[in-house]
């Protein structure tokens, strides 16, 4: 399959095209229009909710961005499809002004970087330039920012449940095929340490991790050599990097000990261990019980490595269990969940119980066509804002070109994002509106108010960023941004809500557009 | 981010390579063996369930398999990777062994065909050949045939639900990703008419498929030319592909006269409307309605598309509900029902409800080292079976060499697949024996035996087929198989339970072996 030609500018559904061509004849393609990328709800995973997600994905967004062309192989696809009299769909005029514009470079695009956490209905993107381009991105940046964004959030769930224990990513297998990729970076974003993808490590700089797999004492097994057999090759093999799988045959009975026999060869040669794996059975209960084994022949500073169809849940009552657990067995839960590390595979990789987050891409603004290009103009005056109505009100679009307003608390806590008109000016004390009830709102006077800072930022595609630079940047982001969030927010289960609200501006402007549209 | 690296042969885990590199310094690296690739699951959606799953990914596995190399790039990385004393973690002598071996073209494999109807414990895809390219080869195959047969299967159910309509598929914005592009093949296999992917779709030679979004229709309004000149400017540039849709502001009042009035004006320049689109509300009665609104316009032939969050659940219920209100507006269910379209996006292209096949890849045999090379040995007498126990006897692998065969009744339905070994003769009457009850077994006389067929065939990766012939070809399969599936193997919800067994020699050789390793 040529993905060359499935992943490059054709990388969109089918109507974009459409509506370009149209946007094209009726002289409009050229026309400035916003349109603002945000999520409506927080990933529910049914039993548990997040509160709050985490931003990723915009570096392979840009990537895409930077390296797709309207060129002569994807217009020669365009070209061949024939509408349902069996003539071309799409005109040579057309497809001549993409070959002109040859690429996206005309956007202006902003966004709230990597790693960011980031609330429900915030523009998180946003793309200001000629329609028709602004319109045919829509697909590519939905698909690059979405999932990231989903798969950072479920990770940063399951490091947190983890509390401080390192996380190791290692879904590849069952992760929806090549967006494994995608998988293993956002969570790398989300504050997993490490991951078992190769390719994907090397190409941003990061170790890959991984040992041994049940095959390979399958495979001494076979040949009559046994578990025993298998532990050693692989401790003469990697010496100082001897993490051993213990449960192919019997995790207490067998692996454990085996395990213990070959540490012992080890440290008699000089080097010490590095742990054991658990991939099944009941691992709260089995880390309790290797844990004291390992202590008790001496081994005090091994990992154990838990996995199995671990997310965050699992691993919270793994720690609950261990806690009244390990005293039963004379040991510290403190000990034993200090040596943990998380094996997470499918259930971060594919975001079990959410498997997508439901980003849009909304029109907020058209340009009026007179004068200047407008593109640039910072006061706006030249926008009309455009308005998507709903039967349900928390689906109405906010109309108009926005800035993005993190509020903090003199205690230094984000207490609110505020979506404000670009050319608004925010006064003390600050009016919060809900976004969607009219009369509601908050007011903070200028005292309980720590700060503001502004969320979105100018995005170039076009700026080659290094990527493991960008991860790790990514990485920082998250963990100041957490330190500064409401605990009750960063719950696993029934989170506090975080307030999204409109500015004064914002909420007369959505309000009056409202209005004239009942009347039409 | 270098998708050539991160996609390339080091499209793996991690511990695929450290297991490879203990085998060739044991001298094993070349020792021919055996896995085999099956899942023990069927999805299970939670209030839903399959009951059955449609093979796919194979030609794609294909490709990958066909283009890696490890070439200098990759090996590169590989050197470049440091253990924690600093040293290289793969030794010189391990790469140039994987630089002479350069591809995976010394494995030899077999598959059941991409559209074929499949089962738990099956082998799907059978690796044969050197242990370290067989092991390696493990991350990439699962996480190619994984995905694409969890969305094949889930196309299958929607298809299903769809009684004959049309399903549309157009999941892309909110797909995992890359992964979109697979999700798009697969749901092609399963049956979806077409995509509105537009690489994928010309990639693969079909015609992709879409109209236009509400962002259209809202820019018109920003220009203040409203919902009918929106409509009006797509009649006429697309007058013979004519499709709006009417739920951009109000789906009756003003979506639905609407477009009946372009209707109209189309008509009367001679072109007839393909039909409506419905995104939002209350589809089933929407679908009704503008059914009625249609028909009295003397628009009888045009189609409604509904989409929202389609499965193959509330396409079900969206069924059930226009039989018992259509009647009540005075419509005929049937016709309202034969008119529509189903636009089915995120919850297909994610699997919502079950996003993941828990496909794994099992060692069944190591060839014993003695005599010749084994590998394309057919009596099997130089391997030695390999078994991985586990506390869940479900879980315990059939050992050996094997075949599958699928067995028809009289009726001609498909009754089980039978797993036998390789070399084994069946004879009838035929024991199916439960795979891990013991003394579970049903006898099938030669007068209930209406024929049997070999599911594996010989799979070259190096043989380049044609992508649209592929999916073709899978389509029909898939057609064929579900024709001779009971049906209520085929129910949505809570389906009858189809046998998978193992043959006299497959249940002996497991059950000496489980007695064997009970001993040790």
């Amino acid at each position: 399959m040529d993905r060359s030609l499935a992943e490059g500018v054709l990388y969109t559904d089918q109507y974009q095209l459409t509506m370009a061509q149209l946007y094209y004849r009726q002289g409009l393609a050229e026309r400035p229009a916003r349109f603002e990328h945000f999520f409506r709800r927080y990933p529910d995973y049914g039993r548990h909710q997040a509160g709050y997600c985490i931003n990723a994905g915009a570096a392979w967004l840009a990537d895409w961005i930077r390296t797709v062309r309207f060129d002569d192989a994807s217009l020669g696809q365009l070209r061949s499809h024939l509408n349902r009299e069996g003539e071309p769909l799409f005109g040579d005029d057309f497809l001549g002004w993409l070959s002109d514009v040859g690429d996206f470079s005309s956007l202006r695009l902003e966004a709230i970087p990597e790693g960011r956490v980031v609330h429900p209905n915030v523009p998180l993107t946003v793309v200001e330039g000629p329609l028709a381009l602004a319109q045919l991105l829509e697909t590519s940046l939905l698909n690059h920012l979405n999932f990231q964004t989903l798969i950072a959030t479920k990770a940063s769930r399951v490091v947190e449940a983890a509390r401080g224990g390192g996380v190791l990513e290692f879904g590849m297998r069952r992760a929806p095929e090549r967006g494994a990729t995608a998988a293993s970076r956002a969570s790398l974003v989300g504050g997993a340490f490490g991951s078992s993808n190769v390719g994907l490590s090397h190409a941003l700089g990061f170790t890959p991790m991984g040992t041994h797999a049940h095959s390979l004492v399958q495979v001494f097994m076979a040949l009559g050599e046994g578990e025993l057999g298998a532990f050693r090759a692989y401790a003469d093999l990697y010496p100082d990097d001897c993490l051993l799988l213990v449960d192919t045959i019997n995790t207490i009975g067998s692996g454990v000990p085996n395990a213990i026999t070959v540490f012992d060869e080890l440290r008699s040669r000089g080097h010490e261990p590095v742990g054991i794996r658990l991939d099944s059975g009941d691992l709260a209960h089995l880390a309790v019980r290797a844990s004291a084994m390992l202590d008790e022949a001496g081994f005090t500073e091994p990992i154990i490595v838990i996995s199995s169809s671990l997310d965050e849940i699992t691993i919270w009552q793994i720690l609950n269990q261990i806690t009244i657990e390990a005293p039963q067995y004379d040991q510290d839960p403190a000990r034993v969940i200090g040596r943990l590390v998380y094996g997470v595979g499918t259930r971060m990789a594919t975001s079990e119980g959410a498997p997508s987050l439901d980003g849009v891409y909304k029109l907020v603004a058209v340009h009026d066509g007179g004068g200047g290009d407008g593109a640039g103009t910072a006061d706006g005056r030249d926008w009309e804002p455009a308005i998507k109505l709903s039967d349900t009100p928390a689906k109405v679009v906010n109309p108009g070109r926005k800035k993005v307003w993190r509020i903090h608390s003199a205690r230094g806590t984000a207490t609110a994002d505020l979506l404000a008109l670009s050319d608004e000016t925010l006064i003390e004390p600050l009016v919060l509106h809900h976004p969607s009830a009219p009369g509601v709102a908050r007011t903070l006077t200028a005292t309980q108010i720590g700060g503001r800072e502004e969320l979105l930022e100018p995005f170039d595609p076009w700026t080659v960023v290094d990527e493991n630079e960008a991860v790790e940047a990514a990485r920082q982001r998250r963990l100041a941004d957490l330190d500064r969030l409401d605990v009750g927010v960063r719950r696993i289960v029934n989170p506090h809500v975080y307030h999204v609200s409109l500015s004064e501006g914002a909420w007369r402007l959505k309000h009056d557009l409202m209005a004239r549209m009942g009347e039409t």
